[in-house]
Order: structure tokens, then C-alpha cells, then sequence
């Protein structure tokens, strides 16, 4: 395959630019490893991206950014890849900017109570980085351990423990960015409240469509003086559920609290036996930290609670390797699912917590009617559902029967004035919802900012909103977009 | 004076379309009444505005903003005018859309910790609602009594609570708003992290320049089970400041944590007689809130870290009585300084907390060399500094000196990484400092969400940016604005 002209000298003066702008191996374009990173953590969306470039600092992704918008050419940011939205899926005729090269930690002020980190910085090695001195960063996703906090701010990650903390967007200060015409700016800052518009907060969670951040100064926690974790088994979810509401009700705002259904805990269990209570029908997992003292206090009231709705087994936590044991079959439940299904779907939907009981209902009656499996393991506390849609995929019709239970479930989360991702993101993956949640009013006035930033829809095609309608009308004559094919990389360099 | 032809008709339709949709008495021309709306809480700045609707409901705001939109004349928005940044300051060839009939709590979802209200309804009121369910609505401006939920969303409002408890952008779900050319659209929602732009964010603390809200659903917070406070007397403002920021480092998070100098206690004395201790030159208002089981152990705390830095007298609150006469001498500060002063200006700037004593030091350097008496009293838990600059506006050139006074410590406040206002905004008293603070590049980024929001620059013009300079090129054939003059009015209705 050959590519026609224009595409090719267009590809090579562009690559000629990022090899004079970045390190000799930091712009890649054999096909084989470009391979490397057709997809993120939704696997099953897989697109090759053009030209990859791994810059080091902020002028360097600058440079990248102004080049592409001089040829017209799309990007998209991606930092671990660990996403499960496809918010990082590639561009087939664009550049994949990947920030695994930034990973300093500029500046670590626990006067001030913050840090100062490079986009790829992984989230784990933040709290690594203030622990000596007691603080932590509080978002922990699932994938801590090897996601990066500028995936983090993309997509607003949430975690087990943002009911009490809040998502990334509460943790983060400032930042600087680049924006999709190479401009470099600064939002947020280092004083509370800081004047003119709140563009930190639009930022985060745009899953990069608005720029590149460069630049991220986090909020930095005080490590609590005291943890404690319950294990409490339930008959049933009705009486779990109950448990939950009793105990926020009750004014008590526990760090996490967890929720795994009988298949769940079933899949766990085979997994990595993390032995949770024997024919529970449900599980909880709730854990406190503050003071020692509000804890202490508190902590009998969430097994008071527990008791008196229907817990027949309740576990405490004697020591740190009791607590990583409890946290081991939930943190496992979306893997250890590959125990007891061939393949699934990992759904991401939130609801207000008081209509926890009837969703779940619904969600039993769903899998009873069509026949599919769902397990259902949840961030309780915030109406935070991720039902697991089980099918095997060698089944004619399997995938499409999952992938219908999986799109009612997001159905009933609108019905219930809920949304269609809790802390996931819209990426790729939901983009075909986004009409079902917000009027096209709404999506106008979100589309004005994205176009009012990236006129030429060069900054992460494609992710999180249905086709722009407002951009054709945005000023300044409209660039071409020059595809630029992988065959064509190939042939010239 | 009698306004040429085009003024004159353009007004008289816009008035008879405003007739058409308000009620009889809500669309005010008369010369005496409208100069009841000259200004807000900045009384130095007034503009008398050519028309002031007074709207009952959403379509009635949508209706005023589409006939704005259609006339191409401007508008502000305006709830109790209690602003001190003079951001409802009207225009005076646009209309003034006063909130002050849109006063309906709509809803007190206690189960889901929210109310859904109209932007008019005061903010103390929203607290009222909730206590009777042992709830509360947390941000809490000295004017709470007086001021809206609509203009705490337009400033962002602070108070001594939000050093634990975030500005009022921490407390808003979700809102209805009216965009510049009329459409009604949802921002934000009942389920956390909604996925798409956070415009939520970027509309609170907008001061009215990206449309006006109609309806805000707001979090509300369980009342905390003990409130300690104390009053701390030191021999100056530098034991004060150390013992501050020692009470932050052993990780409290006070509710309050105000300071007050001796200028400012000395007014305060003179006015409300509230027995503070007597010869300090400095005191801390501490309050702790929260389970009572935390709030003790943590009052002995902050008692001791007092003593260890000098307080030579702490008082604890006994009771309710106590506890309101401790901060009458606090809530009266500003006024009472017209005891010592015949006029002053209030500032508003913040730093980082740990510059706290520098900045201290180099204000009072500040005054001694230009005789110039500063009175502090601030938020001293996140670093907001409320400068009271005194001067006898009978003294030639004594305003002007007091002038370069409160803009000095404003570039004192930059220099040590702060903000040119920490919680009064910007509104039409400080546009010109913002571009001390932004590059011209990070304006243009505020600017190009304005001016995608509203590109004719008639929502609210002449607050927070200087005069734009993109919307020049936003799409769209610009109408010109029709000026209405006050004298025009008069002479036709």
C-alpha cells in the first residue's frame, strides 16, 4: 500500500519536525511498535495510531502540539494506558503524545500541603513521595499502581475511597497545560478561589479534549492517625443495602464502603480466596479513618448498624495484614470475574444512593428475563454501580445480548436520575449515550467550549461528544485534515 | 435631554416586551426608583441602569435575556447587592434582572442531603429549611443574613467556615441557567462526577458574565454533634501567626481560625463592647466542629498550641452565649471600623498561609512609611487577608494615598504567590490588577470560554476581564448595542 502524495510529504515534514524537536528515539514509527499502543484498558477497541512521540518537558509537547496544528493533524494524550473508556484510543491519521517520559516529582511542599508533579508521574509514587513526612494523595484508583495522574485528571478518576475524599478533581491545585493551538497556560493556583473562570475544574475530566497538561500541582493529605476495616456478611443485597443507608443516615461518612453481590464474592473467592463469610448473599466492606478517637466512636455505631440489618457475620480487622486480606477480594473482583465467565463487560453507572434497592432489583429482573449474568460490585456509598456483564463469547449473539443488558443497566441509572459513568469516563466507549443523559441544549453549550479551544476538533477526535454541530460555525478558515495512514509511515521512514 | 430617535424606539419596544412577559409591576423605569439600584456593597461605584426587571420564574428570565439577545442591549444580573466588588454594578444603557422575586425553596431532599432552590432566596433561609431535619447549608458570608444563593454562586462566596468546608463552589450540584442568547441549560447533576466539561465549576464564581441562574440544587450538611470555640489573646500578630500555623502542621482543620490586630479589636471594642482580652495585640477566634468524641481531643489541642505560642489569656466558650459574643466582636470588625476611621476600604487578597508573617511585617512596613493606619482581620487558615485601609476622605489626596496602600498590598499578595481576592471577586473594583496576576495568554483562555458563552460581550460587560480582545473575532455578525439612556427613559414611559 502506498500512500497518495500529499499525505506522504505532509507525514514527513511532520516527523522531520518532531525529530528536530525531541530525542532520536522518542518519535516512533515501525509499525510493530506503534502496535504497542492501539489500545487502552478497553480492549476491544483498537486503532494504530500514525506517529508516536514521547516528549520530556513541556516544550517539548509543545512543540508537538504546534506542529500538528500547523499541519492539521489530530493528537491525543495518553498516559499509562490504563483507561477504561478508550479515552486514550489512538488517532489512525494522528499522533499519539505519550507522557511516560514526564515522570518528575518537581516539588514536594508540606508546608503547603501539596506537590508539584510531571503528567506521567504514576499516582502510587506520589504517596510514595509524601509518606516519609505522613501526608498521602488521596484518589486511588483500582489501577494506583501503575496509572498516571495526568490519566487521573483526563478522566476525574474516582476510587473506593472518593466517597469520603472526593474524586482527582478535588485534589488538584493548579496546572499548567498546553492548549490544542501550542499556547501555554496556567489554571488554577496556589491560592484558594483565585479569580476569573474556573478552567481548572472544566479541564478535569475533559479526557483530553481541551489540551495536554504539562504541569500538575496536587493537594497533599494528612496520613489519619487511625484506620479500621469490617468485613460484614448479608443475606442478601436488600439487607446490605439497608446496612448502607442506616449508616449515612446516621451522619457517619465512612472512608469506603464497598458492595459485592453473591457472584461476585463467588468469583472472588476462586480467585484469590480471600475466605468473605460463607453463603452471603452480599458483603460489605467499610472502612473509617480519622482521629482515633472519632473512629473509635463511630466504628461501633457502623457494627451496630450492620447488626441490626441483618449482618449474621461481622469481621474486624486486627491488623494491616487482616485489612489487606478484607481489601484483596474486592480489589480482585473485576479480574477474578474471568474465573467464573470467559468474557465480560465492566460496566460504569451512578445513581442516587436511595434508589440503590429498586436498581438492583431491576437490574436482577434485566438478567433474569434476558438470560445474562451480572455481578454486581459497587462503591455503595455513592451510588456508584460497576455491574459485570458476564457472556462467553464464542456463543452466537452472546456479546450483543451482554452488551444490550449492559446498555439498559445505563437506561435504568438515567431513569433514575443517575449518569452514565461514575468515574470511567465517556471516552470511545459511551459517546453513543451522552444524547440519552443531556439535551442537545447541554451539549451545545459543552460543545461551545470545547470549539471555542480546538476549533479544527483536532484535540482527541471523536472522544466523549456525539459529532460536533457547532464547530462548522467556529472562526478562522478550516483547516484540511490530512490523513496520514500507517502504510504510508511505513513506506517513508 | 431627550434621547435621539433610534434610542427611543429601540427602548420602547424592549420595555413593551418586558410589559408583555412580567407582571405589571416588575419592569421599573421610573428615575427615583431605579437609582435604589445605582450599586452594590462597593457604594464608591454607581451606575443608574437604564431598566430594572424583577422576574418571577425561569421562562420570565428567559424571556428578559431573549429580548436583550434580539435589541442587542446588555444585562446584569443582581440578587441582594451585597457584593463588595461592585459585580452587579448596572449599566447604564442596559437592564438590571434583580433575583429578589425568585425567593421559592423548591425542594428539601433531606434523604439525598440537598435543596433545590431559586436564585433569590437568602442564604440564611436554605439554613432554616434544613434545621428542623438536623442539617445545614455551609457557606456562610458575613452578610448571610441578607445575601442570595444566587449572588454566593456569582462570587463564589466564602466565609470563616470555609477554611473545613470549601467555598460555596463546594456546595452546588447542579443548576438551571439562562445562557446570553436565552437557552435554558442544565449544568451539573444529581449523580457525582456527571461526565463532559465541569461548566458547573466554571459558572460559579463567573460573576454573572456567562448567564444567570434560574435554579440551583445545593448540598446540604448534617449539623455537627459539638462546636467548641475559643478566644485566644497574644502579645502581637507574629505568636498569633506561630501558633497557626502550628495548629495546621499537627493536622487540624479548624472550622474557623480568624485573626484580628489591635487596630481592628480596638474598633471592635469601641463598637460592640465584646470584652476581648485586653492589651493583645492580636487574637485567634478558633472553632473545632465535628463528633464530640473528635472535638475534645482535638480542642486540647489547639489550647495547647495557643500556649505554647504565647497566648496569654485563652478563653473557652461555655455556652451559645458565649460563643456568639466571642464572634460579635469578629462579624463587627468591618463596620466597626468606622469608629476609628471616618472611611476606609476593605481589601481582599490571599496568600500562601505560610507567608503569613512576611506579608504581615511588610504591610505594617507599608503603613508606617506612608502614615497610612491598615487594620487586619483575615481568615488567617487559608491566608485571606482582609486589609481595612483607613482614611479621612476630607483630607486632600488622603483617598488617593489609601488607594496605593490597598493596591500595594495587593501586589504583595502576588508576590508571595497569592491572589488579587479571595472570596469578593473581581466585578468592576479590581479588573484592572487582573492582568498583574494573568499572562495575557491565560486571559485569552478565560476570554475565549466568555466569548464562546457570549459573544457580544452583554452579559454583565466590564467585569472581572479587561476589555476583550477575541470576541472580535467570534463568529457571527456583531450587532451593535443600542445605548438607552436614563433620560430616554424618562421622557418616554
Amino acid at each position: 500500500m502506498v500512500a497518495n502524495g500529499e499525505q506522504s510529504s505532509t507525514l514527513h515534514a511532520l516527523i522531520r519536525r518532531f525529530r528536530d524537536a525531541l530525542a532520536p528515539d522518542a518519535v516512533i514509527t515501525d509499525p510493530q511498535q506503534l502496535r504497542t499502543y492501539e489500545c487502552d484498558g478497553l480492549a476491544n477497541h483498537r486503532v494504530v495510531p500514525a506517529v508516536v512521540v514521547l516528549p520530556e518537558d513541556a516544550e517539548q509537547v509543545r512543540s508537538v502540539v504546534r506542529a500538528c496544528a500547523e499541519y492539521g493533524i489530530p493528537f491525543v494524550a495518553r498516559g499509562s494506558g490504563t483507561g477504561l473508556s478508550g479515552g486514550a484510543l489512538p488517532h489512525a491519521d494522528g499522533v499519539l503524545v505519550v507522557t511516560s517520559r514526564m515522570r518528575r516529582i518537581l516539588e514536594v511542599d508540606i508546608a503547603n500541603e501539596r506537590a508539584v508533579v510531571e503528567p506521567g508521574v504514576i499516582n502510587l509514587d506520589v504517596t510514595r513521595a509524601a509518606t516519609p513526612y505522613g501526608y498521602y494523595f488521596a484518589p486511588d484508583p483500582s489501577s494506583q499502581q501503575v496509572c498516571s495522574v495526568g490519566g487521573n485528571v483526563a478522566e476525574n478518576s474516582g476510587g473506593a475511597h472518593c466517597l469520603k475524599y472526593g474524586f482527582t478533581a478535588n485534589h488538584i491545585l493548579a496546572m499548567e497545560v498546553v492548549t490544542p493551538d501550542g499556547e501555554l497556560v496556567e489554571l488554577g493556583g496556589r491560592a484558594p478561589d483565585a479569580p476569573g473562570y474556573d478552567l481548572l475544574g472544566a479541564f478535569i475530566g475533559s479526557e483530553g479534549t481541551l489540551g495536554v497538561a504539562t504541569r500538575i500541582t496536587v493537594r497533599l493529605l494528612r496520613s489519619p492517625e487511625s484506620v479500621r476495616t469490617l468485613l460484614a456478611g448479608f443475606p442478601s443485597t436488600d439487607e446490605a443495602g439497608a446496612a448502607v443507608s442506616a449508616i449515612i443516615a446516621d451522619g457517619v461518612t465512612p472512608a469506603a464502603i464497598e458492595m459485592m453481590d453473591a457472584l461476585s464474592i463467588e468469583a472472588a473467592e476462586q480467585a484469590v480466596h480471600c475466605g468473605y463469610p460463607e453463603g452471603a448473599g452480599a458483603v460489605l466492606v467499610v472502612e473509617l479513618d480519622g482521629p482515633a478517637a472519632e473512629v473509635d466512636h463511630t466504628f461501633a455505631e457502623v457494627q451496630r448498624h450492620c447488626g441490626e440489618h441483618g449482618a449474621f457475620e461481622v469481621r474486624v480487622a486486627a491488623d494491616e495484614a487482616e485489612r489487606a486480606l478484607i481489601w484483596k477480594g474486592r480489589k480482585s473482583a473485576f479480574a477474578a470475574v474471568g474465573r467464573i465467565s470467559r468474557d465480560y463487560i465492566v460496566q460504569d453507572g451512578v445513581i442516587p444512593r436511595t434508589a440503590l434497592p429498586e436498581v438492583l432489583a431491576r437490574i436482577s429482573a434485566l438478567s433474569a428475563e434476558s438470560g445474562v449474568r451480572v455481578a454486581n460490585v459497587f462503591h455503595a456509598g455513592d451510588g456508584n454501580l460497576h455491574p459485570l456483564v458476564l457472556f462467553d463469547g464464542d456463543h452466537p449473539g452472546a456479546a450483543e445480548r451482554a452488551e444490550e443488558v449492559s446498555g439498559a443497566i445505563l437506561d435504568l441509572c438515567l431513569e433514575h436520575g443517575g449518569s452514565i459513568t461514575g468515574e470511567h469516563g465517556v471516552g470511545a466507549d459511551k459517546v453513543r449515550y451522552m444524547g440519552r443523559m443531556f439535551t442537545s441544549d447541554d451539549l451545545d453549550t459543552m460543545q461551545r467550549v470545547r470549539c471555542s479551544f480546538d476549533p479544527e476538533n483536532r484535540c482527541n477526535p471523536g472522544k466523549v461528544f456525539p459529532t460536533p454541530r457547532l464547530c462548522g460555525e467556529a472562526p478562522g478558515p478550516r483547516r484540511g485534515v490530512h490523513p496520514l495512514t500507517e502504510a504510508g509511515l511505513a513506506d517513508q521512514f
